[in-house]
Order: structure tokens, then C-alpha cells, then sequence
């Protein structure tokens, strides 16, 4: 198998089309008892804005998520997660993200879902807003990457 | 959002699709150093044999994976493990099982890794065996469901 590992720039190929596709992300987190926990999400990247000029681009992964849901309370005692996406087009070709949440916000948190759901469910406007929902974006710094190339390609084209 | 926890019977509507479909489950482990880990991977579900008449039946969650590959690593320190599965009909209804490695055996597995190739592949034969690989099946006990319904269905069909 060919694998692929360490730090990688996402925002190019074959990185990049699992974050731009319509396929979920399922992150992983540890619950407070110590046993994992994983959620489908949502996924989306951006790259950072550079603080001095000549520094490296730096990419952020963003997940919306809401306020006291488990994977926000999660994170917010222990930052570690890891983000296992499959590819819509073969999903023996897969993408693990280890990295950690170095920061959360709200702010421009129901712009940034509104554009998720654009994406994902060609809605104009996320569904599921409500004033009893508090958004917040969370920015994980990838850490390190696993890839796995397309494979069992003919049996899928022969299963079309 | 209409939500059902505890504990129910997988085998029936409508847990039972998300067990015999092609989707994958996400499983969710933790890493020796208390980070959480997220790997792709094809599952089965079955009913365990009653041991005593008039026992319930208990359903075991099985999922074949090999030796020392991270996940038989991490469930053989802490056996507590997170599985996530979407629908492939519709990605937003969803099921979360929250269980525990009750058992780990390499009988029957490689027979067993060729019974899913058959339904995710329609493979005769699982197309990756090899000599140095040792199969193991992961028997899992469920301990927990969350299960989320279908959503978004009228995105979903527009969007087709």
C-alpha cells in the first residue's frame, strides 16, 4: 500500500479535494471519562493569514460546530483530534488529519456555516439556525497527515 | 432534532441498514498518549449465541482488522471504542455507537475479511490478502446508540 505521511501543503492535490467535496468529516475526540468519540461533520480549510511578511503559509481546518455540543466541550479540554475523511469518488482513497484546536470563535460562526450549507446542501442559508444556538468555528492546526491513493479502482467501476 | 439514545436492537429498523449497507464505519480509538485516533473500515454485526436458554440475544459489533495496526493496538490497552456510520441513502441520519473490544480472535477472519469483500467489493475473494498480515476480528459490545433520522431530505432530492 502506498502510504504518504508528515506534513503536507492540503491546499494542493490530492489533498485538497477532501475539503472541498460534498464527503463529511468524522472527527475524533476524547470524552472527559477517556473513551473516544467520533462525530460526522462538516469540514472546510483556509489558509492563515500570514503575520510577517516572507512567513510560511500555514493552513487551518475548520469545523462549525455549536456551542456545549460534545466534541466543543471535548476540545476544550483536551485540543488533540483527528479527522478521517474518504474520498466521494473512491472511498478506499482516504485522508487522516492528526492535529490540535488552537482556537475557537464565534465570530463570523453563522456566515461560515451559511457557506457550508451552500456547499454541502446547496442551500442558501443554513437550515438549522436557531436563537438557541450558539456557532462557533473551531481552527485546528494540522499535525500530521496519512493519505492512501485510490485503489481498488476496478472493482468499484465494475460495481457502477 | 429528534434524537434516540440508549440502548437498542441493531439487528432491526432502523439501526439494521447501517450494519449491511456499503458504507463505512469510522471507528474512533485513543492513541497511547491520550490523542484520539479515526480509521475508515468496512463492519459486520451478528447475533451472539445465547449461552443459556431464555437469555436475550446480545448483537456483536464486529469489525476485521489486522494485527499491530493501530487500532488492535490502541483497543488492546483501552478497549473503549466510538463507531460513526452515515446513511448512504442520506448522510444526515446517522448512528453513533459507543462500545467496548470484549474480545479479539484471528478464527474465522480471514474467511470473514472475504465475506465483506463480498458486499462492499463483490469480490470474490478479499483482494488484499497476503502472508504477513494476520487478520483479527474486533468483537465489540455495544454499550450506547445516539441515532439521528434522515434530515434535509428536500436538499437531498433537489440536489440529485
Amino acid at each position: 500500500m502506498n502510504k504518504q505521511q508528515g506534513s503536507k501543503n492540503l491546499l494542493t492535490e490530492p489533498f485538497i479535494k477532501f475539503f472541498r467535496g460534498k464527503n463529511f468529516a468524522f472527527l475524533g475526540t476524547v470524552n472527559k471519562d477517556g473513551s473516544p468519540q467520533v462525530t460526522p461533520t462538516w469540514i472546510d480549510i483556509v489558509e492563515k493569514e500570514k503575520e510577517k511578511e516572507g512567513e510560511d503559509h500555514e493552513q487551518i481546518i475548520l469545523i462549525n460546530t455549536a456551542k456545549d455540543r460534545i466534541k466543543q466541550k471535548n476540545v476544550s479540554k483536551n485540543p488533540r483530534v483527528s479527522i478521517s475523511i474518504v474520498d466521494e469518488d473512491n472511498p478506499y482513497s482516504m485522508i487522516t488529519v492528526k492535529g490540535r484546536v488552537i482556537e475557537q470563535t464565534t465570530k463570523g460562526a453563522d456566515e461560515h456555516i451559511d457557506k457550508l450549507a451552500k456547499r454541502y446542501l446547496n442551500a442558501d442559508k443554513y437550515p438549522a439556525h436557531s436563537p438557541d444556538v450558539k456557532r462557533i468555528i473551531l481552527k485546528i492546526k494540522p499535525e500530521k497527515i496519512f493519505y492512501i491513493p485510490p485503489r481498488y479502482t476496478e472493482y468499484l467501476q465494475k460495481n457502477k
